[in-house]
């Protein structure tokens, strides 16, 4: 059936479109019409998949979500590659800065807000399974809970930073930040 | 001359209403409108004092800089209060969660556009030389720079994740999160 297949490939073109317009104008310089051109069609086309700007936002978020998910499932069952492989969360390239730019603009939208309250919850529960799903083989449960609140908190922090002072914030500068936190927060908790 | 000193608390008060609208409502949400109706007067007066609504969000955003200023000049010289003072970055009771959402909606607007540019770097390094005189007199110059990034990384982290997932984030697990993170960091730089 290549014309489901065609329809399906479109939708997507039309989200990651969505995508680059946000990292590049913000939530607020997103309009249809700036999709639209952005993805070399029409405002119709879109509407003909996304009843509304605010159906095309939520599609793009998902899309955010499932890229993040991709990544925490690349994050292997050993606390040592785990420190590694939080790196891939950070804005170290073009690309990743551009998502790590979507991130805040939704974030923006998700605290000034209250319609996605539950939405929002189930979001951050869902990464956060994934990623003590890893470490669970290693540690007790409530350390696992405890490692990925400070990943949480590292990349997050780290990425703001990084996307307002990219020029102090080398790509390297953001991993030595990442590894030093997540090596204290490890050695901490072999102490206890 | 009271006219002026009235003139002036007025300006502050539609910065303050401004600063309102914008936590509860987010940046797309604050139009002249809804910041004259919840200072209480006429958009006209709003003009008055602002020639557009990009000048009153960036009077806002000064206000937010200033705050921040403030508490950073509180952050006291001495590296072990240090860590209790930068606490109060944290959004840990209804007033510092609705600076935590300004920050957040105004870091989005300045990732995502470019006008901001060279303003967004001057603010940073505003923030940063106070909280770096601060620790100036006991560690080496780039010790200090080191120590200023961690409170960055780590107040931003906590922010974000305690906005997002407040059940979660209760005040005693942001200031235990931030105090171990600076604590380590602080063991880190001992050792070295």
């Amino acid at each position: 059936m290549p014309r489901v297949a065609d329809k399906q490939e479109r939708r997507e073109q039309v989200v990651e479109a969505a995508f680059r317009v946000i990292s590049r104008d913000g939530l607020s310089g997103t309009s249809m019409r700036a999709v639209a051109k952005e993805a070399g069609c029409t405002i119709g086309l879109i509407n003909h998949w996304f009843a509304s700007r605010d159906d095309l936002i939520e599609a793009t978020f998902d899309r955010a979500i499932e890229l993040e998910m991709e990544r925490a499932a690349a994050i292997v069952s050993d606390p040592v590659s785990y420190i590694d492989a939080a790196g891939q969360f950070l804005p170290v390239d073009e690309r990743r800065r551009d998502d790590a730019k979507i991130w805040i603009a939704f974030y923006a939208m998700v605290v000034c807000g209250s319609e996605h309250e539950h939405r929002r919850a189930a979001r951050c529960n869902a990464v956060r399974k994934v990623m003590v799903e890893g470490l669970r083989e290693f540690r007790p449960l409530a350390v696992c809970h405890d490692i990925v609140d400070r990943i949480f908190v590292l990349v997050d922090g780290i990425a703001i930073n990084a996307l307002l002072d990219p020029k102090r914030w080398t790509r390297n500068r953001q991993r030595t930040v990442l590894r030093e936190g997540l090596e204290d927060v490890l050695e901490r908790h072999a102490k206890e």
